[in-house]
């Protein structure tokens, strides 16, 4: 059957639990890659003026929760941009588990009508419901990849992009 | 009304055109990047041993036109790994032309339900072919995030992240 690339369209080409697992996978990713890099240097190191990759890290995790409790409940949400880990990769792993479940939860208040939504993320980023999801996704892409040239930088071989 | 989040779903989360249109975003974005990078860096600068902006280019056009392709037509590709710019910069961006349209001209052949079939892309990398295409995006804003290091690396603003 041919299929027309109108508005009315009735097979999904990808899930609302599709999408969440594809972007818990990334969330894995880099954990991993969180995980592999040196305390230290995941602090203080930094190349051509970038930020650290801790402050990569804490960029996600200002994004993620608050973003998403913003779409599931429609209030909305300021993204607190300083986290405090405390100089300790444990603290930020802790913090990253603990996204890793409130994801999880706000997703599942997200219906399937509400991805088509405008919304303007933090008061500031206007876009539909999926854009922006998919800007938190790409997002994380876009920096983990940063973070990986910091690794390979201190010749440390990075985990496999595929595996998540 | 509440929707549950079975395999049977009324509204789709994000068409086929959108999805199109969100990797043809990234897409001109990664064009800019190419655009802005000094082409003598753009073949010979690398950090901590990994491949040249080139290279990484040359990775993306491998995949996107031939695995788009296989998913149109149904017949297996071969992903050709060399591609030769001949250390010309415009060279990549005409080739990077082309593939726009080409990936506009096969995705047009692929119907919404052709999304979830399995598929084993340049038959080495099984999936479904919505998992597939996620990974050619992935893949290029992964890649395009490391580019962004050498540029800054090299004193040089790399275009806006957000900017499409």
């Amino acid at each position: 059957m041919k299929t027309t690339k109108s508005s009315k369209i009735t097979t999904p080409i990808i899930t609302s639990s599709e999408l969440l697992e594809h972007w818990q996978g990334h969330r894995r990713l880099t954990r991993k890659m969180i995980e592999i890099f040196p305390e230290k240097e995941f602090f203080n190191y930094t190349i051509g003026g970038m930020r650290t990759a801790s402050q990569l890290i804490e960029e996600l995790l200002s994004i993620a929760v608050p973003g998403l409790r913003q779409i599931a409940s429609g209030k909305m949400e300021e993204q607190v941009h300083h986290i405090d880990f405390k100089g300790d990769k444990n603290r930020v792993l802790e913090l990253w588990d603990e996204a890793t479940a409130d994801i999880n939860e706000n997703w599942a208040q997200v219906s399937d009508e509400r991805f088509r939504d405008d919304i303007v993320t933090f008061g500031q980023y206007p876009g539909t419901v999926w854009s922006s999801i998919f800007y938190f996704i790409d997002n994380e892409i876009h920096h983990r990849g940063q973070a990986y040239v910091y690794l390979r930088s201190l010749g440390i071989e990075p985990p496999f992009f595929w595996e998540r």
